[in-house]
């Protein structure tokens, strides 16, 4: 079984400075051999991080809210289509073996409490949860991709 | 159909002021003529508001991330039995017309970002969710049962 | 807590006859004092049985595959939005009791196959759901709602 | 997106001639350049049909019921972990852009279920769902592993 590194954060647009760093830590996982899951839209950090993936020869896994993938990221190999909405959120922090967050909305936050219930640690890349979501588990603070696949792999022990 | 008031919060044992105000919370939902929902367990905020909604005669619907109801308060009058884990706090917001949230782990700030991702206007009793939450949606502060159920009112516009 | 029988069956237009069936079945389930659960739908067995036990003045409880209530029957009490689609099959037979499914399409048959899973038994009411169902676990045979509701006393012990 | 080809099947220990089946089935699969999908634990169906995907070199994805991968089979490369139960079998079908079902029990016909409800042709290896289900959608019958690949193509149209 695979290693897999799941990122989470906004989807809505991005500027270019968060593309270009949703897009580099795609590549450094991809290069790094493990598998990228998002949640599969081809939107904000799901659809930047799977492009950075992707140029790298990686295997990246998406998984949707919707019941098809009419709203996939072209980037992906596998499409988990789950009719679920919100509620694969709990899927995406569970598939993976670490989580990194990038900043995003309530959905990322979700993902970031969901992530921290089931006893998994989460790297956060350039942004702060806050005191509320620090206290319900432990959060690591990464300020680049480097950095934070750096702290995944120590995570991970390997 | 009736309106919910959903009550979200720790599922640890509470201490003795903690006890009290989730239990006149439950009995306030109750005594204005609301159903009240919970996460279903027989523990915590669950367990307590639960109790005070029945002591005033209320409806008490429990969604239980158990397959079964062996975890369930007996203050219950309907436990949904989901099998889905902590897939199941969207379900609770969902199911809720408006969100109270006393404080709680990361559970319960699960359910305050699902909440605030559904577009439901979540108030927050006796404990601060910090920026990031707050920047995701639309946070109403409550010092008292009292005034959660009074902001209640006002979201319902009932 | 009280005991809940769920009702399965076609979300599509009934004939007259199907009507009167899922409706009397819905008031014995009432007059009995059991809480009706149903897929919570304006629509088909859901309607008509919801609308019976509501006449018998019975507690009525819907579980919607949708995240809000707009396709709710308005003879619900409380509606649980899971935002799920199908998904919200399992819970409906998992939540329920004892489970009797009237003739349906795939959607009732996924309810029978998941609340076998479930090691609950099925009785079924005026159709046949064949011996590949059969032989998955106990399938009762019922005639008419006032014997369907005689064998889940029996299933039930009381 | 690479095209996804799920198999359904029991997950109990099979038979010489079952395995062999199963076996030969995900070989066909991942020899045709499908993504093989599965229920994802070590046993039965989803055990001997991801043993042969991966013999052929092909790229197995397991759907879990459970929260964690201690379940899974080894020849899984990626492992989704649900904690969501039975829940899970409607992604299984949803993730699959076409469904092949063995024999099993109320778990695998729960699965022909959701595939026919959600519109999805489901192709039945040496076995006979019943009318029921036949009614529900549509059914093709396969005698043999290389006549069920040959009408996932032609259901595929590739």
């Amino acid at each position: 079984m695979r290693t897999v590194i799941g990122v989470m954060g906004s989807g809505h647009p991005l500027d270019a400075a968060s593309e270009a760093r949703a897009r580099a830590l795609g590549r450094l996982i991809a290069e790094a051999g493990f598998v990228l899951l998002t949640g599969g839209r081809a939107a904000g950090v799901m659809e930047a991080c799977s492009a950075g993936a992707k140029e790298a020869g990686g295997l990246v896994v998406g998984v949707l809210p919707d019941t098809d993938a009419a709203s996939a990221s072209r980037h992906l190999d596998v499409a988990i289509r789950t009719g679920m909405g919100d509620a694969r959120n709990v899927i995406n922090v569970l598939s993976s073996d670490v989580v990194i967050a990038l900043p995003g909305g309530a959905g990322t936050l979700s993902e970031v409490a969901h992530a921290l219930k089931a006893g998994k640690p989460v790297i956060v890349l350039g942004w702060d949860p806050g005191p509320a979501l620090r206290a319900a588990g432990r959060v690591l603070d990464a300020a680049s991709p480097e950095e934070a696949l750096a702290l995944a792999r120590e995570v991970l022990g390997r």
